[in-house]
């Protein structure tokens, strides 16, 4: 193929870099379209088109796998100019954009998939997800209930988007993103300035 | 144990029935705690103190089981004189209800617990639970967006339930019913009023 590099002039690095790649690619797909249980080192090594031996020789382990595969970039989406009143909005695009960017959508499908039977998921989605999350929007919100707000608002987004993109729910999974938005967001702001307990 | 009627008096039916009821309330409890891919045939009779090949001659098949265990009881909430004011706090009610009731929480726990990864329990929760709660709702909202708006009302609901009684997100997990009502009430009640497109 024109422009394409030889694969024969390519070092070791980089070839060991291409079939980690490929499999984890591989990885997340079916971790995400069939579930941990189902997803097999065999059917990942077809689908990425190397040895099962080479797969665990990489990462040793279905778990393994799993983590590698689903680890989030870390991307900090509140500047230090945020308000509480971009909470709603913001928190939504972040959320609509993780699922809908094509490189990114398996990571967050596998993880939410998986996150209800899986022990490593459920600590990646709260721990490393979710709790992180909740904690940056508290300091955003402020007040008495910050991080009961923060974590009953990150709840509602997380069933919007395990509704619309895992249950296919009817008619969310096929509404557009502008009225999901556009009804959403005076939900999310009412958790965040809901009236303090009497 | 006085009061307690004599074991070899009951007719074969009333063991019948007893035995059913055993494996029943086994089965609930390990969908519930270990899921529907760790949950054995083999696990349950011994829970339920009979033998495994008694369990396959009751229901035939783990799938069979699983879908005996998660049949939803019909509780119409919803009256006639029911209206959109209502909604909110109605909604919140008969979820926290299903969860916090001692008899209906294994139900609700072995179908949200596997909705993301057995088909079942993805039909069972998308066309059994959630799309007959959001045709009932909608018709009490009423309006353009009705369907929509109930199906991200019911998607904010089961997201409250999924991180507060699965992934025991904090303090989410932590909170009194009273607080979740009194912060999740208002953001609900903006989804049923969200002023109309443009």
């Amino acid at each position: 193929m024109p422009g394409s590099p030889d694969v024969h002039r390519l070092t070791r690095d980089d070839r060991r870099q291409r079939s980690e790649a490929a499999i984890l690619a591989a990885a997340r797909q079916q971790f995400a379209d069939a579930g941990f249980e189902r997803t097999t080192i065999r059917g990942v090594a077809s689908a990425a088109g190397v040895d099962p031996a080479l797969v665990m020789q990489h990462f040793g382990s279905k778990e393994a796998l799993f983590a590698a595969a689903t680890r989030m970039p870390d991307e900090p989406v509140w500047g230090p100019g945020t308000s509480a009143a971009d909470v709603p909005r913001l928190a939504i695009e972040e959320v609509l954009d993780r699922f809908e960017d094509e490189e990114g959508r398996d990571t967050a499908l596998a993880l939410a998939r998986n996150c209800l039977t899986h022990p490593s998921a459920t600590t990646a989605v709260r721990d490393d997800v979710m709790c992180d999350r909740i904690s940056t929007m508290a300091g955003v919100i402020g007040g008495d209930d910050a991080e009961l707000r923060a974590a009953v608002l990150n709840a509602c987004l997380m069933g919007v988007t395990i509704a619309r993109y895992l249950l296919e729910l009817p008619p969310l999974a096929s509404a557009s993103r502008e009225d999901v938005t556009r009804l959403l967001e005076p939900a999310l702001a009412a958790l965040v300035t809901a009236p303090d307990a009497d």
